[in-house]
């Protein structure tokens, strides 16, 4: 089986030209087959601001009505997408942007309403590994933006983090997958106030002990949870690291 | 060789609600391989005066700074874009949208500055009809914005006619090719005041003759010269008509 490298970055990366630009120079250096999903809640916000819609956020995902929608669509789509996709052709990499919309590449349910209605928000039912194999396999670069579809003409805002898992789950059966998710610190840290403390790597059995002893905690444990889980589902490697490191691999955690 | 019906539509029938409807449902049923490229024109001017970026038109050409450019990338590439692509889907048809930088199918030039500075504004260069025949023969139906890139990394915001043109002419080596203008007529008027006067077919000597009488005038001239100028590269067949008669395309006016 051949590898394919599949990246992660939130949009922190993709939103500020420095880091933008790094980003890309550091992907363009990734051998061989590889697939970009990016975020840009805060191009959204910003852009929502100017068109006056409120951004409402509960536990960090965006509440998403008709008009949130608009700019999710616009702004993750178009904006973001399209900016990134330029960029990396000029690098000579042949990019393609795409929502799960796209080739049907990626299909959710709008999340059933509980005590908080989401609005137009996904939760992932299933990828389309064939399709995005056979693009890729032809040389392509696919780029994906955080949305969905529902099948019945409706785009959903979506998790990106998620998309990237369940992308590089449906690309299991092609290939031998190593997911990266680009974070603000090098890694796993031992310490969350010692940027050299990076965990190099972690076995299912360590990250048991890790949350027993309370270091690894908060938001990093729903993190490695869903990246243990792609490892369950065939994926062969996540690694945690940070954007500006990108370009060498051996450097952030690394599930295994 | 095979047919493919590339269909142009403008920004007024893919921005509201009934008139998409009914264009995508007659867009549906077009037999065989196809291709469709849209506007979005009202709807960018609709955004940018949300975010209080004034509108600038020269010609009927909007005046694309840095500002407008990011409008036009968000409303083109994201809000129509994605919004077609989704509900295609939910029809059945295999749609991916793009532009010009996915996947290379156009590079255009940036305008030179003469009197006016149209700011982002591509002149096209060339179309990848090769890269669009691939993706059509594996069953994808590209849905095209207008917007090209440079090669550069920038996006460029482009006359979706020239596009389908551009695009028609590309995949004239691959198949017989005919290219559907929808306009907001009927066809090629004899009587502009007389819906029914629509002239069925027009040689390029017949057209001559019109334009001679003064039949054909304004801008009407640089579209059919356009549309002659397709058939001479090689496309079989340009129907200019009304987007509610795209259901039968023996209706509106044919260029052979």
């Amino acid at each position: 089986m051949e590898n394919i490298t599949l990246v992660k970055v939130g949009g922190k990366i993709v939103e500020e030209e420095a880091s933008l630009k790094q980003l890309l120079a550091d992907f363009s250096t990734i051998k061989g087959k590889k697939l970009l999903v990016h975020g840009g809640g805060r191009s959204a916000t910003r852009i929502a601001e100017r068109l006056g819609i409120a951004t409402q956020m509960v536990e960090g995902r965006r509440i998403t009505d008709t008009p949130m929608l608009e700019v999710v669509t616009m702004v993750y789509g178009g904006l973001v997408n399209k900016k990134i996709v330029a960029r990396l052709q000029a690098l000579g990499i042949n990019a393609l942007g795409m929502t799960g919309a796209d080739m049907n590449i990626m299909l959710s349910d709008r999340r059933p309403v509980t005590t908080i209605d989401y609005g137009w928000v996904g939760d992932v039912r299933r990828a389309d590994g064939d399709a995005l194999a056979r693009l890729i396999d032809s040389g392509v670069v696919p780029v994906i933006a955080p949305l969905t579809h529902d099948g019945n003409g409706n785009i959903l805002n979506t998790n990106a983090d998620t998309m990237a898992g369940e992308t590089a789950k449906a690309l299991a059966k092609h290939y031998r997958v190593t997911l990266v998710f680009c974070f603000e610190k090098d890694g796993v840290l031992r310490d969350e106030n010692d940027d050299a403390s990076v965990i190099p790597s972690i076995t299912p059995e360590e990250y048991a002990q890790l949350r027993a002893e309370g270091i690894v905690q908060g938001g990093m444990i729903p993190k490695l949870d869903n990246s243990f889980a792609t490892l369950q589902a065939g994926v062969d490697e996540v690694i945690i690291t940070k954007a500006s490191n990108l370009h060498n691999l051996s450097l952030g955690t690394h599930l295994r």
